[in-house]
């Protein structure tokens, strides 16, 4: 069945097409990913939803177990998908945030600026990339300490958490679920 | 018993330490960490390696289910460690490369530039970043095309690899791995 360039997803939202006409791997879910390539219909990608998210809630990604050629231990694993990558890149982001110096220097100060501007220019995932940007240019960075820089980056990803409909991180705990853990 | 600052972890590898004296979460891993503070014993930790690194082989880190409290969905995660750190970073970094464009503007190889230098700043794992950063005055970052960052990028994951004993991955298949897939 010809499945060509359908508009929404099987999660319901709108698949995200590269410059060159093809679904973007970085910017959908693996399964609408799939579906729009036509590789899965919408039924069986339907029912695949539910184990599917459960299984993205904790993992990095590849589960395949085929290796690539000539290796024993690289496993066929899928490119990111659009969650894989926003984990991986909160995890990243986050512990910045938690190892950014207590009393930053002026220049630590302009390279982390420098930096999360260029980060939002260069995310693979284009519509997360422009909300980012827009994110950074209405609410400036708070980098006068590493608690004030840690809070701000546990809001900005409360913005997307409510874009996304996922439940909002009490931001108190920043510090707990980013650097210091829970049992101290 | 009293465990005051070990100098080789359960891993054989040296334990790093903050400027504090504390040691470094995302300098280490997560069993080194524990047995560094004291809160597994040498014994304990060297029977959970076997486990734990099967474990953190495809995980993205938490595997708590105890939530943060007044939260429904945010578990009480542990801060990344140096592998989960490192997987989610080497994610990012590669999917950034395969969405590199294939002609880039001279702004465009400008901005990769310096994200790629402020990042060797920057990144949490000091003795990784510090690794980055004398791969990049060794190594000029290859921003002519897609095809040449991805390739460069997959070199200096290599260049880890080697580092940490790691089989290395063949790099003709970067662009399956980071964007493609396996089933065109």
């Amino acid at each position: 069945m010809a499945n060509s360039q359908p508009q929404e997803g099987v999660s319901g939202r709108k698949i995200i097409y590269d410059e060159d006409g093809k679904p973007c791997r970085s910017c959908n879910t693996l399964l609408d990913f799939q579906f729009a390539t036509g590789k899965i219909s919408g039924k069986r990608a339907a029912s695949a939803t539910g184990a599917a998210s459960s299984n993205s809630a904790g993992s990095l990604g590849p589960t395949a177990t085929e290796k690539i050629p000539g290796s024993k231990t690289h496993a066929k694993g899928d490119p990111p998908d659009v969650e894989v990558l926003g984990r991986s890149s909160w995890n990243l982001l986050h512990t910045i945030s938690a190892n950014y110096p207590t009393k930053p220097s002026d220049r630590q100060k302009s390279e982390m600026k420098q930096f999360l501007q260029l980060f939002s220019h260069i995310y693979p995932c284009s519509w997360c990339a422009s909300d980012f940007e827009r994110y950074l240019r209405d609410h400036a960075p708070k980098l006068g300490s590493r608690d004030e820089f840690g809070r701000w980056m546990c809001d900005a990803h409360n913005e997307v958490n409510v874009k996304l409909n996922k439940e909002t991180f009490d931001c108190n705990f920043w510090q707990k679920r980013w650097k210091d853990g829970w049992d101290e």
